[in-house]
């Protein structure tokens, strides 16, 4: 697309109220808009870069099974009665609202509730398991405080996964199959490196541990004990003599950390599935109890940790994977040579962003290097001269002059 | 997809308190689930329904250059008090909520006041316009009455567009352009013989129609009276002789029909701009008001639409463009060819949905035809004794023997 068509405009100072390097640079390079605290719209380049981590997230949800469906924000209270998670007392962070006639709704935190109660008018017999579920859906949290821009929202872009199994040992299976997708999709973010497999709490139905995938990060809110050789870590709120002997861990191997979690896996036991009355009939016509699993990931608090994680102090640096744009396209005053290396680069099925705007050379280069596409290319007199177009990282600092065929090349087109 | 493995399953009765044939159909399908009156969750058929309606409208809008972006649903008071549009006694279809702080917020139901408070981090100058941005999103009206299934919901998916113009000339243009787009998304939809531009009333600050797309069904709320030689339409409200005159429309050229609105463009002349003190400076730096349109669509109403309009006596009957798929495989015993013939179709990019199950030819039968699926193909002993499959399209009565490659060429594949 072409710059001086896109409506949002790069602003050199981000809102005074605003604390977080994620969400400063999303909003001076017009990623987002922040409509209030941990509430924030994403304008085009934001929703591109949105777009593309949710298509990496259904890819790996997809190859693993899972069927994705659509459930419903507003969420009527019996339900959440049913399994003790309605009053404000034990759940404190929901957003409720009501009908016209005054009944009293939720505004959806979570789906373990609704997906059971949809999932029980289809789910009969064992043959019908296992299964997966998952949506890629807002949700909404009322959170105390939110400081963190993308990292901790009170409205925010999630994927949720259910599994339905009719024993431990078909759970255990489908678990696994999904912790293997998580990898898959931190790999493709560029974050597989720095995101531990972290033992955390299982919550109060089960004595298993849960699993956290956090990401290093001086601006995580987690303190994690990495074990760098078998690449996991734990959790600091587990961290026992007990349960370091259980996970077969040795405290003086262990290196404390920051985290964000970025995703995070349940055993739910058949806790939700009993409290909503669901069973199913086995081989032999009896009632049995479903085993459930939970799998989260944050999609827009990723966005975040992306932003903030790769960073310079130039602006930001998005991996080519999700990258609004592929290619930054700076005309510096050659309006034919630009607009045929753009419509060149398009006719490959390149995303381009061509800066085709009046204004001066230093301020392309200072507003290309805030918005973070992964390749900028210029388009000058001097590089024509030099015998074509200089293109150079994002990422990195040197820039080399090279013909339009060289650069498609380079980039596999 | 292998039926086997969808977790859904048909049923033979819808719950006794729908009441809509469309929510009907799409319940015993297993399209959607009835969270509560007005607000339906997506299964994977139905998801994939909605999916293929907004792939049309997005390219549609992008094709008049749309820009994408997506405003939340937490919406703070103030913006609303400054158009004097959150007082319930002015607006009486809010949800509204509150921050743990005591703070009230709305739950999105409609975005002009944010997008103005947006792109008020944008706008300065006559040169930033015109432009045009959308959003496809969950709305929220706390209606009074719920029972039309899609048609009339508590929380539905809408596009919304919102144009902004120097000037009435530039709005004009920019508006007849959204207009002729929406008459593309509806004949993509199989309405566009049966949906009609109608003159209807413009709202308080504009002495102008708005136009609504009313489409022609007996469950339609509206009443419209059709000039079917000019292919317009005029909404009831607002049938008086002066206006008639004003629309070179005659009383008796007119016939009367039930519409649903499936669409609607407004003139907004400065009305939330000056309200939210947004203004641009001309060529002369002197400061202007901005005119804006809005333009809605409601996606998961049109899903609606299609369903009650094209559904017979056996259950639903899908256009080809928006289909959950493509072809309805289904395999009479036949494992061996039906799975050969399955990898054949989906290597040549046929969405195709093998019904594998072990159930009755006659339940496979009475499936595929309330599910809908534009092509049915059988594979049984029958066929290819008689030479290959079976083929029969939903909206036909008249089957017809052929190979998989005449198949194929018939799909253009």
């Amino acid at each position: 697309m072409k710059q001086s068509q896109l409506f949002t405009r790069t602003k050199k100072e981000a809102p005074s109220d605003e604390v977080a390097k994620n969400a400063q640079l999303l909003i001076r390079a017009g990623f987002i808009h922040k409509e209030m605290a941990g509430v924030y719209a994403y304008m085009p380049l934001g929703l591109r870069v949105l777009e593309n981590i949710k298509k990496i997230v259904r890819e790996e949800m997809n190859a693993v099974g899972g069927q994705e469906l659509m459930m419903t924000t507003l969420q009527p209270k019996e339900i959440w009665e049913k399994t003790d998670r309605w009053d404000d007392a034990k759940v404190d962070n929901w957003f409720k609202t009501k009908l016209a006639n005054g009944a009293e709704l939720g505004v959806g935190l979570t789906h373990e509730e609704p997906i059971v109660d949809a999932v029980s008018n289809y789910l009969n017999s064992y043959k019908d398991m296992p299964f997966a579920v998952y949506q890629i859906q807002n949700k909404f949290r009322n959170e105390k405080r939110a400081k963190s821009g993308l990292l901790r929202g009170r409205e925010f872009l999630m994927k949720d996964m259910y599994t339905f199994c009719r024993d431990q040992a078909q759970h255990e299976q489908e678990y696994e199959k999904i912790v293997a997708a998580y990898y898959k999709v931190y790999d493709r973010l560029g974050l597989g490196d720095i995101t531990y497999r972290t033992y955390a709490d299982g919550g109060i139905f089960t004595p298993r541990f849960s699993d956290e995938f956090q990401t290093l990060s001086e601006v995580g809110e987690d303190t994690i004990y990495v074990d760098e050789k078998k690449r996991v870590a734990i959790n600091e709120e587990i961290l026992t003599d007990e349960n370091l002997e259980k996970l077969d861990l040795k405290r003086d191997e262990l290196v404390q950390k920051k985290g964000v979690e970025v995703g995070n896996t349940f055993h739910l036991e058949s806790k939700y599935t009993n409290a909503l009355d669901l069973y199913y009939s086995d081989e032999n016509g009896e009632k049995q109890s479903i085993v459930m699993g939970c799998y989260g990931i944050g999609v827009s608090r990723l966005m975040g940790v992306v932003a903030e994680l790769f960073a310079d102090d130039k602006g930001l640096v998005w991996p080519e994977n999700i990258a609004p744009f592929a290619v930054h396209l700076l005309n510096l005053g050659e309006n034919e040579e630009a607009e045929k290396i753009y419509a060149e680069l398009k006719s490959k099925g390149i995303e381009v962003l061509l800066d085709d705007r009046e204004v001066s050379a230093g301020e392309k280069f200072a507003d290309s290097d805030l918005i973070g596409i992964p390749w900028r290319i210029v388009v000058s007199k001097k590089s024509l001269a030099a015998g074509g177009i200089e293109v150079k990282k994002r990422s990195e600092n040197e820039s080399k002059i090279m013909t339009v065929e060289a650069l498609l090349q380079m980039l596999n087109k």
